[in-house]
């Protein structure tokens, strides 16, 4: 039997850190930042679980698809949010969805949505749970009788592929390591790999505007949806199969970001690539973050469009063991299934060096490059990195993370009005210092997008105040100084307050009016998108 | 004083094929495809045109933005489609605008909405008029007391730029060559070059999903977008200024594509890039188009992003003096204003050789391989050819252009059908053969965007219908084999029929739906997009 998902943190039970690593962590923390952990808790035990009883009895038609098992309703009321976390911790499952539904078509969706239409239920759409802002949190309002979780876990088959075009027509619920796995004797890939890839999947990737590994060029799952099918209360809305048009706005944009709250995505035809067969990665050491910003400018505005091009600074490597906070480490890596990429890289590394940086793991004849050094530790620190947050609310250490973009003529005010922001809205809400890290998680030729890490000693019982002072100061900052409230995070419930100060207000109208037409009921993920 | 624009066709009056040119464009329709001219005519003189009185006035409000000059709404009443043509031709004047205003900002704009408003007006935005689909062709219903063609010309400027970002904002009636002068002094440029660039706006571009000369990667204006503003008689839509965002559906992306039918475009963030300082073009001849369209997959399936990736078949060669008809030729060309581009160019004609390409013109220090041999000839005609119409219209001859996008592992089949499908349309509307063309304009690494043209010796008083027949009958095949109506020409009231059937039904229901919240009276554009 397969292992279950925890309810209470990332990926499976039994997996995690083990003691050691878990010591490690606490150490840098303490050793590097003074953040002492409290005494350790633990999350609540199933059989502990305060889940009040199902309000939902599911009609005939889609009984068969429905459980109320008490792993299933607590492993959906939840997604990897700090307050998620924090919440499933205090044992809040008040708000538990009464049941979970596993549709298996199109048809099943329609079906599950015309009941939840009857009975007064909001349906809340669940991809692998992955969601850090909320998206999946089933807090809905009074005015509904019940909440469905639609897990998408059954429609995750990768259903055709054409090699010639390279594209795939993929289900939704297909997660990243099964969806790689359906494409693999074909040779092909999607090459798509946020770093939630192990739990999440396309049909989330594609309501959440999700962020690949790729920094530059195909950056969001955007770039790589060819067509889209969502069902929604009103009807089916599907695609056409184009490699590119210029026939009124885009279906596709309309339904990528749509978090749930316009329609269910059911497949995709997504475009692909060939394994890359020629590599090259090397890390260059700054001693000043900004000028490590400007190197990435340069990269960014030559046209070479690296795969890989990030920069991580001083506090985040200490936080990760990949670094003792005196540099900046900037990650470069071309990849190509076709030819070889010396020239691109050689290019590239000149653009380092022309803004001080050092060579710290060189690229030529180094196959290995991405596995040494700073750039080695780090990224074995940021696979590892889901794992740390149940280890970290126990002992009431908040720890989170947001992300955003903005121009390259505004970049370096705002870092620094952001990180201050940061760094005082902790030491407001809990009394002490905490850390403030930043590195780039995508580049393009106009402007950065900063990735931020806290890391603060709470107080238990207090952590979900705690964090929501630090969350509203940053999020007001990000908007305040012209930032997105999400580069690839999602709006989810969390953002929701934010991304309504940063939409167009009409564009808000026009979305509410598309609401209103497709799910007339207001049944779907509400508190998302459209409130 | 600055000479006036043609009311009849394309540029100014004045420009335009000499008696030579014209000859020579003529005996290559006679001697390649017996595509016979009947007598010359003329357009009607201005002074000749029936034009109706005009059913409006302009309130004091707005009169200083007004005029009905005879010139004027002239000018307004056609685009530049093959229909706009002969109906010009044919002195049909009947539906030319009643007023034609020229708004200075935003407030004006909302001034002349409110107004059209009040008096039962529908209003056309018009950017440089070089619509080939109908898109500002004021044939609006008789539930309308009158027509407003609303002219951007006096909004053209470049209002800021910014050199760190490579970016900057530009009022949306900027033609190509003023927009592209007002960057100059920075040393940046857009380099969005579609064929109808200098008559045409960047407004225009955003709201029709123009195509420029990138045949790859940065190939419709969606991609150069950074924010919109547009005005609605409901209010202002102004996006934010974001290198990239994941916050819900984009904004930008309902704001491009909808053609003035959802608002006016007033300005944009443009992504600007350096000027190109390193230069390679390469021509190559291949025996089968199919060959050469094999090898644009490689190329576009490689990663290498070449500025250009043509291919022109051998009809299209001898339509344009470039060819006899015996090889298609391809373009290959790539640009860096940052580094040496011989490594991208050096394996792009691998997959060109490796495809059954010959090298017609090389590319290694060869600074004018674009103008050199069947490249250079076909560039030259290229340039040349929106002034072809005029010249063929009053002779009896149509000659039009349609484009569309397909996956790769339709096309071959897709291109054969559609070619004969024009053909036989041209067959049966004229009782003649005619000329079938097909060049790639744009290439996906999923799919190429095939750019027809046809050729046809028509009867005079008869051309609108014939020409409609055929139409209807390639748009039909667009459709059912899978195809786009429309790459890069928009949608316009010319292939307004067919998008309804190619976008999904419900998306164009929340498309009418938002057009309710913005546009209640259903002023805009009437008859495009929504209906």
């Amino acid at each position: 039997m397969d292992k279950r998902l925890k309810y209470w943190g990332w990926g499976h039970e039994g997996d995690g850190l083990d003691a050691g690593q878990t010591r490690e962590l606490l150490a840098t923390f303490v050793d590097g930042f003074a953040i002492r952990p409290t005494d350790d808790g633990a999350f609540p035990t199933l059989d502990a679980l305060d889940l009040p009883a199902p309000r939902l009895t599911p009609p005939a038609s889609v009984a068969g698809l429905c459980t109320t098992d008490r792993h299933e309703r607590a492993l959906h009321a939840f997604g990897q949010s700090q307050p998620d976390s924090i919440r499933c911790y205090m044992g809040d499952f008040a708000h538990a969805p009464d049941v979970v539904a596993y549709p298996e078509n199109a048809l099943d969706i329609a079906r599950l949505m015309e009941w939840c239409g009857v009975a007064g239920a909001a349906l809340i759409p669940y991809g692998g749970g992955s969601s850090v802002v909320g998206g999946v949190t089933a807090d809905v309002d009074d005015g509904f009788n019940g909440v469905v979780a639609l897990d998408m876990g059954r429609m995750g088959r990768v259903l055709e592929i054409d090699e010639v075009s390279r594209a795939a027509r993929i289900q939704a619920g297909a997660r990243g390591p099964a969806l790689e796995a359906g494409l693999r004797p074909s040779g092909l890939t999607l090459r798509h790999f946020p770093q939630s890839f192990e739990h999440s999947t396309l049909g989330g990737w594609i309501a959440t505007r999700s962020g690949g590994h790729f920094a530059t060029l195909l950056t969001h799952i955007d770039d790589l949806v060819e067509s889209v099918a969502m069902t929604t209360p009103a009807g089916e809305i599907a695609s056409r199969r184009l490699p590119g048009s210029g026939a009124g706005p885009s279906p596709d944009r309309f339904m990528i970001g749509s978090e749930g709250a316009l329609g269910v995505i059911t497949e995709a035809w997504v475009r692909l690539q060939g394994r890359p067969v020629f590599k090259a990665t090397a890390g260059y050491r700054f001693a000043d973050f900004l000028d490590a910003a400007r190197a990435v400018r340069a990269v960014a505005q030559a046209g070479l469009y690296p795969a890989n091009l990030r920069i991580v600074d001083g506090v985040e490597l200490q936080v990760n063991g990949a670094g003792d906070g005196s540099f900046t480490l900037m990650v470069v890596s071309f990849e190509s299934a076709d030819h070889q990429v010396d020239a691109w890289m050689a290019r590239a590394e000149e653009c380092c060096l022309d803004h001080g940086g050092r060579v710290d793991v060189p690229w030529r004849d180094n196959p290995n490059a991405h596995l040494e050094g700073a750039v080695g530790a780090w990224r074995e620190a940021f696979i590892r990195m889901p794992y740390n947050r149940e280890r970290l609310t126990p002992r009431g250490i908040i720890s989170d993370t947001f992300e955003t973009s903005i121009t390259w003529d505004r970049f370096e005010g705002f870092h620094e009005t952001i990180q201050e922001a940061t760094a005082q809205a902790i030491r407001h809400a809990t009394g002490r210092p905490g850390a403030v890290s930043c590195r780039f998680s995508h580049a393009y030729p106009d402007g950065p997008a900063p990735y931020f890490a806290f890391h603060a000693a709470g107080r238990k019982g207090a952590l979900l105040g705690q964090w929501q002072a630090i969350k509203d100061a940053v999020s007001e900052a990000l908007i305040r100084e012209g930032g997105t409230i999400t580069h690839h995070h999602a709006v989810g419930r969390d953002h929701q307050k934010w991304y309504e100060r940063q939409r167009p207000a009409l564009f808000g109208e026009v979305l509410a009016a598309a609401k209103k037409r497709l799910d007339p009921l207001g049944i779907l993920n509400p508190g998302v998108i459209v409130r």
